[in-house]
């Protein structure tokens, strides 16, 4: 069952998938998205799959593999979802084919509890990095919607309000899918968090007025020197950032870390499709055959970035080495 | 007859202003936007405010003056208005009372001639700094929509394209309002200029991937200093151009420039209602009482600016005294 972000906060429709097919297409058209969501739901995608090999006799192993390929192929930049997938490989690898079924629902259960527990103890570990009275921004969502619950970046904000340390609040509207502006407004409403809206253009006046402290992200993928994909703006806002002063903290879960991609300059940034700009709400703003740019993601140095909260460790000033400390032991159990 | 611009570029419905009330809620409701496009609106509004006195018996000067102050208070930011309307004042002031109405159309009549005349003697001194092959990024709409015609930031784009300077053109589709994707666009396909359209956040993105050459807008207001008040998402435009190596033209006729004004602080900057941020297309975006910051415009420091193109000369490197050396005398005459 998924809750489909497209028609949030309008309406709340859930979308139950029966194959691993439905859960792609899911992916594909952002029905969910947030790259731990994704990850999650392609877990279960697998585990839909596995759960009909039973009932589909010969070539049934065939079809499980394509099912992966397919959920493997949907989105490019988070990397999440390639995790998710390694992992539930590794989990069916080793059992018995009878087994199959329930080792892919359990796994993919486990997937998404570690992903909720994880998401606590990084709203923890970054709420203890903020100050009281501290005026905070997001951009995008980070937030329950985008992960197995509670949250990374918006986690984070979660535990600071809870500690009473948070004076202001910011989120951007995030064009073109207005993810701050639907999804992350919703879901903080939901748990009476207060919260001040503003079109991602207004992220350089906001800095130069209302004295923020920090800058709170997720992330798509983080390479081994600390680059971070993430949603369009992310590069801007940290690049801006640093002249006016704020920190940047970007929070994620160690599924979002790839050792295996040396710079962000490795990570391939999905680009999607026009109408995505060309149109909101059904209706359409430009022209229908205008010529549009729509790159999804942007990498962020790491010299922009102050520090990544991770599950499994903080890395203040992240660069190789820093990033090394914290995550080459999962670097060398991935491999 | 003013095009009325929030309906481009679906419908393109004229409005017919019989009074001057009638224009001055088309400015504050923007069916007429753009710095020098708002002062000339404001100068056919005090002309038909004029053309009515004779018939208005005793009183009329009295209801002039009301007229002039309503449209005066239309808008805080764009200093052309005030501007026109005290080139309206000083026309009408040294006339018979029997020629005010001829006298305040003929002067209507000239502030919108000379605007055209400026634009493109700027269009043709802003082409004269850009060299072949170039890549271009301009902000918000300055073009024929926002001027008398043929527009200040889109005039030098013309005049460039028309010399056959340009590589590739793009335009950031300017939220709340999109006036990048629904005037810039439109205008530029009217006139045949290909133009690539992104979301606001892109554009750190597009400095580090497209070699882009210049950002080029045009102005609400320019300080004594040379610090430019323009739509919201110039400054975070600037301060990133700086970043990446991206020269910033800033294109602009005298009745933009205020030399009572020493810098950027002494600007108001106007925040316009929430609802333009929480809806669009008359769709709901967001829960209708959700909180807002909607500032329309912000100021970007000289130092972000490589040079100021006016219709009176170009300021290289502005700031207090490389100013003066072009405007000084007409801050003299002002005064």
């Amino acid at each position: 069952m998924l809750l489909d972000q497209r028609l949030l906060p309008g309406q709340k429709v859930y979308l139950r998938c029966q194959t691993a097919a439905e859960v792609a297409t899911a992916i594909c058209d952002m029905a969910v998205r947030g790259a731990p969501a994704i990850g999650i739901a392609a877990a279960y995608g697998i585990a839909l799959s596995a759960g009909r090999l039973s009932s589909a006799g010969a070539g049934a192993r065939n079809s499980l593999e394509r099912d992966i390929d397919l959920l493997a192929s949907t989105r490019p930049t988070a990397v999440n979802l390639s995790w998710a997938i390694a992992e539930m490989k590794a989990a069916m690898a080793t059992c018995a084919e009878s087994d199959l079924a329930k080792v892919a629902l359990d796994t993919a259960i486990m997937i998404h509890q570690q992903d909720i527990e994880q998401n606590q103890s990084m709203g923890e570990a970054g709420a203890n990095l903020i100050g009281p009275g501290s005026v905070l921004l997001t951009h995008c969502n980070a937030g329950a919607l985008a992960t197995g619950g509670y949250g990374t970046a918006l986690g984070v904000v979660r535990s600071a309000w809870g500690k009473g340390l948070i004076r202001e609040l910011y989120a951007t509207e995030t064009r073109p899918w207005l993810q701050g502006a639907r999804l992350t407004v919703w879901e903080l409403a939901e748990d009476d968090i207060p919260v001040t809206l503003l079109v991602d253009s207004a992220v350089a006046l906001l800095y130069q007025r209302k004295a923020v402290d920090w800058l709170i992200v997720g992330a798509d993928r983080i390479a081994a020197n600390g680059d971070v994909a993430n949603k369009i703006g992310t590069l801007g806002a940290a690049v801006l950032a640093k002249h006016y002063g704020v920190r940047v903290m970007v929070v994620a879960p160690e599924s979002t870390i790839d050792m295996s991609v040396p710079t962000g300059d490795d990570i391939s940034l999905e680009e999607r499709a026009p109408d995505e700009v060309r149109r909101l709400a059904g209706q359409q703003l430009t022209p229908s055959g205008q010529a549009v740019w729509n790159p999804v993601f942007d990498i962020t140095p790491a010299e922009f970035i102050d520090v990544i909260v991770s599950n499994v460790g903080v890395v203040k000033s992240p660069d190789s080495s820093a990033m090394r400390t914290v995550f080459n032991k999962q670097s060398q159990q991935t491999k």
